[in-house]
């Protein structure tokens, strides 16, 4: 058999105006602002002309640990949304931005993959709306201005040696990792160490993506720390005064973006901000926006269950005041049986046992969403490849559970190929069996709040940490951030921080290296492992095959 | 009397759907890519389809060399512009895009002034359809790729030392001029000497102004010399394979931007050079295709006309084949005065003999715009402040050198105050009088050219280098970069190379401190001065006071 690519399919797409997919959520074109024909931002008086409303129900889907086989967590939210819409439900879906940088190192990606995407595919590669430039602007608008407070007097007093805020930059670039700014004698200022992240790792993403509305966007910018003095007091973005213009720069980036999948139904594309030192979903605005819209909303957290699915139900609902009608976690036959112990090249072998074994790592995933008191449901994103009987044996296990698996052919198909699994969704969010409440409350010790997430989601034996390190958490509880939760930050590959411990690890310790405050977003980095926050290019960039083709299509993008 | 501020007048604009104003050039809405409702780019497909078209009249116009007075050299543009569509006439207007980072130092502003204003201002001082964001990008990709080529062995045996391609950031940061690289240890690469400039500074910028198109940019991209080799043999952007995704980057930011003007009237804003390493003119591919759109294309060039109508005469013209109609040059009364010797202060009150002692200025400029050929006209752009009997000086004056000075009122009346000189205007375009010529040949030696500007246009008594500079100037004949046209980088105050000498100035020489090779541009930039590639932020930056207000509207920004 010869598949199409999902460049194929999705540039082969009968693509509609994006009037036409606003309309079927209710926006009229004016309250549509258009990037092109394809994309539009849904207008912020529209948004505040709609907050009234009832909420629809809101639907998570996750995944188990990542393998290199691939789950389809976001192929599968987007034939779920498809799926409903076909059985017909209004149902809108919400998913990430990509970042532009990364696509220059290994190549780009689709939004789902096969006959469940979301277009148009080359724009969300590439410059998409501008969110991530504006996003860029703004936070290096506040480092220029640091700087520059510095450089005319430092009259805040400003330990140069500790300042925290660095620059961004939408890009793969190594060499801005570690850098010496300043130099150059009187005119350019005082020589200090420096550096560099990647855009989506910038606290102005993750608060772009948890702020309710304008005004919020700019309490939480003026609320983010950006140097210590001397005396290790904090100095805070609202005192260099640069909340307001960064405002102002963020104003447009702050209006969800409206595409349409394969099938012409409404996606939501807005915020991606990084998985492990943020939160990992997509931005608070367009969920509660989509909600207001659709009766249903499928939505997406980064990376596998214990740490995209915790962040999105500790923090991001928490925040938002979000409550998920039901849970979807996807898992294929292919990753189980990889968390089976099966090596990558010998994955189109059938081979039951193996299956049943890996289920272990999606059976204490499904465990673990049900503690949050929300139903679950099992979705087994097919391949190609799969066997019935291996299909059968994680329907066998999840069934043993309690819970149900179902089979889900969007990839193939489709909405064809999904309309069972979407059915069974919308009956459970409609049997309102949920009952959400994150698993800590706010008023738990934040060390505690570690042990919780660790032992009941990871089940770790202990949490390791340094004096240093809790003395650290009880500073900041002093200064009244002891209510905020943790956002962890570990390997997606394992529930441990190992990330070769595939399947349900026990027996291990969590042990915190870091922590972090990011203040403005709301929330305590717990870093319990290496931490990148600007990538490096491959030693042959992806950059180097990209190109216009005689036809001004993009090559070697995907 | 009080008059109205311009963002006020501009707010109270109103505005017409963006569809409209392409209707005006017969642009249908398929062909328009919408950026919100008041702004959209020309599709490629569409200028590619009319380049058989016959080209309208191209109307140059330039100024004296600017004074603290003010001179509303893009005023007059655009109330031009705009008093050719009172008259009846299918006109556009071409002007350049702001750069960003500036605003959040001093404050940003108008394209025009009062009532001869391009619209959306705030959008064309904020992210307006993301040009620069996307060359920042591209620009920065090649940087990322260039240490990632050292990182990864450099094959190209890249003299570390004697890399020449820096980064940029569309922001005033001067913390940035000079840093050093790669530092941290053996993951992040070989430490070296680096810096930003600001975005407009970046060749990439000049490149996206003067292609003519796609394939012309992606070779232009290819030609750029980004750092040297041990034996001074320069390497290549192709030799890093960047130009290719570059133009992948680059592509949207090439199609040319449509907005409008107060009067609903068409105008093209599209690229934004710097107007003293570059060109300073608005890009060829938005020119071109307004010449195939409208009869008559009114654009204007940087800076006074020693400096931005020489390089657009002889730059701009000469590579993109433009010849223009006609020339208007830009005076008031009040510059006039500044240039006769009157203190800014003093400028309120009548001086018909400061007028006429300042006159030798304008006199100058046309004198030597005659000189390419091409039929001259000065506008005298009114101040509510001018008395007619000063006015009269500055006519009197110009009628004495053969020319004819025409009084414009658009400011105060919008274009019922400029149809006289739309009307003038417009007659002498279609006289078909001019017979451009740039005013030295491509073949002609590197310095020769040099002399011919400072000695026609600036008058000077002779152009001093040192022999290195000559010796670089014949490696690079040498080269096969002899042909290339010069970029004088001087100051735009003077026409010597002192800031402080206004008027007509004689017996000065001019001194040539250095030389650069723009060999993707393609041309060779002449420095004459101090440049700033990367401006810094004042003790109060205006950004402290950009924000949002109650009501969702800009403050602070104007």
């Amino acid at each position: 058999m010869v598949f199409k690519t999902d460049i194929q399919i999705a540039r082969e797409a009968d693509k509609k105006p994006i009037q036409e997919i606003g309309a079927k959520l209710g926006i009229s074109s004016e309250n549509l602002v258009p990037y092109g024909h394809d994309k539009a931002k849904v207008s912020q008086s529209f948004i505040n002309s709609v907050q009234d409303r009832k909420d629809g129900k809101l639907i998570l889907v996750t995944a188990i640990n990542p393998t290199p086989a691939g789950e389809g967590k976001t192929t599968t939210t987007v034939g779920l949304g498809d799926g409903l819409n076909r059985i017909g439900k209004n149902a809108a879906i919400c998913i990430r931005e990509a970042s532009l940088g990364p696509n220059f190192g290994m190549k780009g990606g689709a939004a789902g993959g096969g006959y469940a995407q979301i277009i148009p595919m080359e724009d969300m590669n590439l410059h998409f709306t501008g969110d991530f430039h504006a996003i860029t602007s703004a936070h290096n608008l506040l480092s220029a201005m640091i700087d520059n407070h510095i450089y005319w007097g430092n009259d805040l007093e400003i330990d140069t040696r500790r300042v925290v805020w660095r620059r961004v930059v939408d890009m793969n670039d190594r060499a801005l990792r570690q850098i010496t700014a300043s130099l150059g004698g009187v005119s350019n200022g005082f020589p200090r160490e420096a550096g560099f992240d990647i855009t989506v790792a910038s606290e102005v993403m993750a608060i772009l993506c948890l702020a309710k509305n304008l005004e919020d966007l700019q309490e939480r910018l003026g609320a983010m720390i950006v140097a210590y003095r001397r005396d290790r007091t904090p100095v805070y973005c609202r005192d260099i005064k640069a909340d307001g213009a960064m405002t102002v720069l963020l104003k447009d980036a702050m209006q969800p973006n409206l595409v349409q999948t394969l099938e012409n139904n409404p996606a939501f594309v807005h915020g991606g901000p990084f998985a492990n030192i943020a939160h990992g979903c997509n931005s608070v605005i367009a969920t509660t926006t989509a909600l207001k819209l659709a009766d249903y909303v499928v939505t997406e957290a980064g990376f596998g269950a214990d740490l995209g699915a915790e962040k999105f139900l500790n923090i991001k609902c928490r925040k938002a005041g979000l409550s998920p009608s039901v849970v979807v976690v996807v898992a294929t036959v292919r990753a189980m049986k990889m968390n089976g112990g099966v090596a990558k090249a010998d994955l189109g072998v059938e081979d039951v046992q193996a299956v049943q074994n890996g289920c272990a790592n999606l059976g204490r995933h499904v465990e673990n969403l049900k503690s949050f008191g929300v139903p679950v449901i099992v979705a087994i994103n097919h391949f190609v490849t799969d066997t019935e009987a291996e299909v059968q044996a994680i329907k066998d296990y999840v069934a043993a559970q309690g819970a149900e698996a179902i089979l889900s052919r969007h990839w193939e198909l489709g909405s064809e190929g999904s309309a069972d699994l979407a059915t069974r969704v919308a009956e459970i969010a409609d049997s309102d069996e949920a009952n959400f409440a994150p698993i800590y409350p706010d008023a738990m010790p934040l060390f505690e709040k570690v042990k919780v997430v660790a032992q009941k989601i990871y089940r770790a034996d202990a949490v390791l940490a340094d004096q240093k390190i809790l003395n650290q958490l009880k500073d900041w509880e002093d200064q009244g951030y002891g209510h905020l939760p943790v956002c962890m930050a570990k390997t997606q590959y394992s529930f441990s921080t190992d990330p070769e411990l595939r399947g349900a690890p026990t027996g291990f310790n969590v042990p915190v290296r870091e922590v972090r405050l990011s203040a403005g977003a709301g929330f305590i980095v717990v870093i319990c492992g290496e931490i990148m926050t600007m990538p490096g290019l491959p030693r042959v960039p992806s950059a180097e095959n990209i190109k216009l083709n005689a036809d001004g299509d993009i090559e070697g993008l995907f």
